[in-house]
C-alpha cells in the first residue's frame, strides 16, 4: 500500500489512529483468503471485533511512501484469536520498521455471545 | 461528546480506531489547559507523538451514544509522558466502562531527538 | 461544534472532505428532531443517500476553531428533499462563512427504489 | 483502487465524504506526474485548496468493490483550475458510473493570496 495524503495530519504523518484501518484492511484482506468476509459477516449479526490492541509506534510514515503490512496468526483460546502485525516502509529495496501490533479479536453474535466462525477453526 | 454516525462502521458500532481521535483529541483538549497548543508546536518543529498504545476494549459505542473521555497523567520517564484514559458511555444518568487505554507520548524536535517542552515539566 | 485536531491535514486546515461530516452529523441530527433516525433506517434497508453536492468553500477552518452549522430544508421532488446548509465561524461574538453547500438527497428501500419516510412529509 | 471496509458506514456502503478523498488522492497522484508536490508545496506554506465541488452520485461502491477514478483538466481561469472526474466500478471487466464530479481548485499562498504554480501553466 501506500499513503495517500489526506491521511496526513498536521503534522505532515500519518495520524496514528490510521495505522490500525492499514491493519484491520490487511487482517479483512487475510480473512478473504480463508473465505471469510467480515462484512457479510455482520449481515448475519456476527460482528468481528477487537477486545485488545497493543501498538509500538517505532517510526511515522509521510505523504508518498510505499510500505507493507505483515500478519502472523496466533489464536489465543476458544473465543480469541491474536494477530502479530508489522507495518515496514519499503524504499529503494530497503524495509524500515515502522510499527509493531499484537491485535486480539474475538466474534459476537447477535446476544453479545462470543462466537469464533467455523471459517476460522483451522487455527486454534 | 457523543457518537456521529459517520463513525459507525458496517457493524453500526463505532470502528475500533475511531476511539483513538477520541483519546486524542481529549489529551489535546488537556495540553491546552497547560497551555500548551499541539498544532502550534507542530509549526515549530515540535511533534509530540505517540510511541505506545495499549487498548482494552471493553463494549463498543454505537449510533447517537453519549460518552466521556477521562484522563490521567503518569509521566514515565525524562523523554516520555504517559496517559491513563478511560471512555464511559453516559446514559440516564449510569455510566459503562467503553475502554481504558494506557497511551504513551513523547515529543521529537526536527533532528528527531526526544524532547519534552517544558510546559509538561510539572509532570515529571 | 468545535474542530478537533486529527481532522487537519498536512496544510494545518480541516480537510475539504471532513466538512460533508459536519454537514451530515447536522442533518441527522436534525433528523432526529423529526422522529427520524437515520440508523435505525438503515436497520429495515431503507438507506438515506446524498444524490448531489454542491459546495462553495469560502475560508477554512483550523485548529480549535469554533463553528455553527445551519441547516434550510426546501423539498425539490417526490422523492427528492434538498438541505441548503452554511458553515459560520464563530470568533469573538463575530461570525465567518466558511461554506455554502446545498445537498440534495433521497431515500432507497431494498429495491434500490427512492423512497421518502413519511416523517419528511410535512417538507413537501 | 478498492473500497476498504472501514470507509463503508452503517448503510454497508461508502460514505458520501469518502469518495472526495478517492478524488482528491488522484488529483495528488496526478500533479506528481507534473512534478508537483501538493505536500512539499504545503511546506513552502503554498495551500491548494479546493473552492467548489460539484458532486453527482449514480450509484454506491460496497466493500470490495474495485473502481478506477478518472481526471480531465479544464483551466477555468488565471487562478483555477478545473478537474472534471469519474469514479467507475470494475467487476467482470464491466464498468458501472459511481459518480462524477468537477473540482475546483486554487493554490494561495502565505498571505492567503491566490497563486497558481508554475507547473500547472501548461494547462492555461
Amino acid at each position: 500500500m501506500s499513503v495517500r495524503d489526506y491521511e496526513c495530519d498536521f503534522q505532515g504523518i500519518v495520524n496514528h489512529a490510521v495505522y490500525l484501518h492499514y491493519l484491520e484492511h490487511t487482517r479483512h484482506e487475510f480473512a478473504k483468503t480463508l473465505g471469510l468476509d467480515v462484512v457479510a459477516l455482520a449481515k448475519r449479526h456476527v460482528n468481528i471485533v477487537v477486545v485488545r490492541a497493543e501498538i509500538d509506534y517505532k517510526a511515522s510514515l509521510r505523504s508518498g511512501d510505499g510500505f507493507i503490512v505483515g500478519l502472523d496468526v496466533a489464536p489465543l483460546s476458544r473465543v480469541r484469536i491474536v494477530f502479530d502485525q508489522e507495518i515496514h516502509r519499503v524504499e529503494d529495496g530497503k524495509t524500515d520498521l515502522i510499527l509493531k501490533a499484537r491485535m486480539t479479536a474475538t466474534a459476537v453474535n447477535e446476544n453479545g455471545r462470543p462466537f469464533l466462525p467455523p471459517e476460522l477453526d483451522r487455527f486454534r
